[in-house]
């Protein structure tokens, strides 16, 4: 990696912390991202978001545009999604992210939206980097299958050279021969970011593991290595999800999740406040 | 992979034959793409083109929009290239191929080109797919890094869904371990896809092998294992070359190489014939 | 995996600890397992073992063979160095384990040392499996560099089918295609090992990350994924170190991990107690 | 690599040619080693030993001491095993080889066959290497299931330097995240080895595929690619084979196989001669 470039450690020494109406995303407090992992049905993702908003989230997630390895399965409620999302950002107050997959897009997802992510599948989709790169929006970036760190920061550098300064990375597994796992988290990740890189990173464990029994303790153990977030795929009914059911929290395990990450937070001299105090603090803050 | 995807070789039996400009890809006779990887000079360009169709390649290659790790790396020359890339297939007679980054220029793309390629990193990138899906021009679709040959696979099935039926597949090599090489070219997938699928499959070893010394056997091995076709960077002066260099062969090496692949060739009941003959046969068919 | 293996969750509900001398793997107490990687040296060995048993540390870990990709490079000390390490566990009162790579020497290292250490080169090698699975030492198994969750516990089994059902497994980083780390930790090995299997693991963050600076937070998550021990690589004088210097701590940095860890511990309701207070309840349990 | 291993090519730069028994591997002639996976039954594999030297395999494989996954599958016929292998040897005048798997055992195995293999499993068992570098007999080194081919390299250089410098290395396919395939047969590396040193290099391309119709394609290639030889699983009912039936050729499709790779042979200038003929030539050869 250049020396010199933007994502780099030695160009800034201090933390990037991403402020996301309020929510902070890279300094002592954890940032939970919660929700589903498609938008199917308006009362149940308004009533998941409020649920959600109660159990300690500080964000929600949504996916309106689902890329899908294969053309015939549920590919997202596209615009109708993005209303629906809207819609719970109003209703709980909490600030939302959904994933772009067309250059065409961005703009329609900044009138909805308050982070715009990258999903793995699109970490080299270079057009699709410069052109939120010229957003105005932060970038949830998560990293590539096969992507190296790396080919990773680079990729954060392309939106960075545009002018886009706040970019969050989140590292989501990486493909190895290890078939339990759907993918493997690679933990190492996030030391490796924080030496190399002074952005934030997050940790989605629950696309890394593919199996919901394991969001929990690999979410303590990326809370552990010094994660600065969590995106946590939560579904009233797993089973009848459209989209990786699998791998999605119950409300109950998420509320469970949330005491065993605050327990891990706290050990490392960090804090998982919740939403409530955080939206406090945004108050006093919008009062300065 | 359904039985009934378009790509599956049970819903067709017959091996698919994209016909570029009398060029067959997927028939008897081994069809050779070539040319440097980037296009960055008007008469270099010009003259590498006419010595590779004095050597016997069937089609050139040539990138206009290049997908770099860095931002600060040559990103190519895009519609300057493109123009001459058209210029040399006016010049040799030679169908030209060109890679993809845009939904947004794929029409500009088939006002100069007669193929267009999504790369490797941009397999997955479903709008991508689906707009070249819309094209009437031939795609040829690189196997993403660490894509399996079902998602490969899907991935045409994306492009087919949309109504191109005319997808050649292209082996580039895979992410593994194995550091001496840039990829590992996994030979196995050329008898697979053959088994799954009816789409004719051709293979890049220069970017599997990043060396170019190792050009000539992964060829030959490619052609024995089955393939359609070959994709070969060639550069007049690999040294100077701004991307790739260590992978080009020189005409000299191209040469050497093509009378390798023609031997292999026949030792697989199959020809590897130069560009006049083709085009000889393709007057007769054209008269037919 | 047979659901009667010896191995697997549902032959054996409870977790099984393996008691060494006192110490108890695979109960509440996370168990520290420190040492540098060769043995090189008597009084540099004494010494550091003193340091570590006051710095926390409850085992002792030093290699008299050692497995190393050259023959030209410092294959170990032999029987010389069993005697430094069965000196240092007299001098400390701590157990301590080593790694055998010969069917021949295991009862050369039983005279000398408490736990058996199989490498992850040897995973599979089925014969050193069975021949320490007929000693009456407990055994760490380290698992392979590209072994599967699954084949690294079908290597347990072998172990246990000849009788020896004291096994300690060992995660220490999967080979992947990423290369800032020196092997890639799977983290979801530690709750896939303790969803489908009742036996005790611990994890090396040292051969995992290669780096020293990344054993802190490695050794982190591991707790708080749920591991039941570390195995640390500590030097005196890590530049001078004949093996592995670059991921050795020194004892000051790993009295800071010590820390951490103790903090993480109890995050997650297990304790890492100070090896004279085990002591004390080892002395407690033997008057019963 | 150090430049002055005995494996490095700037050591020595002729090809080594190993003769085992008049067969040479590493000259001209690509020698066929061919067998079932594991020696089930006496009368089955004397049969199928004669069948194979009339179809034109050099030499014969077979398993007596079988490494497997679990403790609970077929395990091989040890001396058993070894015995039935020099009988076929003694019926139908070709060298045998089989796979040890314990320091114990290499002079047992040498008192029945002519080249003995260290397999996958234990490639990096370097106590194995060094005892078989021991031994006057030839030494098969199969490459890793995650070695890089510096480490195979390494291994061949712990053989070597304990004098034995017949060794004949065996790419047998690498582990990935593809499943398709049981491994991905790593064919650039029979270039890579071509390269940096002077031993000959064979393919097995039945463990590599996992699958028997993809023995031929991937046989063809790695003689295209430059290998010496290639190690064929035939089995003369597959499907009730103790042990790999699933990627076993039947007689029939050995003898296509045969036909095929003499055609490829001859495309790279090299033969792949019947036996017959061997032997007359090892007669004469013989006479001097």
């Amino acid at each position: 990696m250049r020396h010199d470039a933007l994502v780099s450690r030695e160009t800034k020494k201090d933390d990037t912390i991403v402020d996301i109406k309020g929510i902070k995303v890279g300094g002592n407090n954890i940032v939970i991202i919660a929700g589903p992992c498609a938008i199917e049905d308006k009362e149940q993702y308004l009533e998941t978001a409020v649920t959600l908003k109660r159990l300690g989230a500080h964000m929600l997630r949504g996916g309106a545009f689902k890329p899908r390895t294969s053309p015939y399965t549920f590919q997202g409620l596209a615009e109708e999604g993005l209303k629906i999302i809207a819609e719970a950002k109003e209703l709980t107050e909490m600030p939302v992210v959904t994933e772009v997959l067309d250059t065409r897009d961005v703009e329609l997802i900044a009138r909805y939206c308050d982070v715009i992510q990258v999903g793995s599948r699109n970490m080299q989709n270079f057009v699709l980097l410069k052109e939120v790169g010229r957003s105005s929006l932060p970038v949830l970036l998560k990293r590539g299958l096969s992507a190296t760190i790396e080919e990773w920061l680079m990729a954060a550098e392309y939106i960075m050279a545009e002018g886009n300064h706040n970019v969050i990375l989140c590292e989501r597994g990486i493909r190895t021969f290890e078939t339990y796992t759907r993918n493997t988290l690679d933990i190492s990740a996030i030391p490796a970011v924080k030496h190399l890189s002074h952005l934030p990173v997050i940790v989605d464990p629950s696309h890394a593991a593919g199996r919901w029994g394991m969001v929990g303790p690999l979410s303590r153990s990326a809370v552990a290595a010094g994660a600065d977030g969590l995106l946590i795929e939560v579904h009233p009914e797993p089973e009848l999800a459209l989209c990786d059911g699998g791998q999605s929290l119950t409300p109950e395990n998420f509320a469970k999740l949330m005491k065993e990450v605050r327990a891990v937070a706290a050990a490392v001299d960090r804090t998982c406040d919740k939403e409530e105090k955080v939206s406090c603090q945004n108050k006093i803050n919008m009062v300065r």
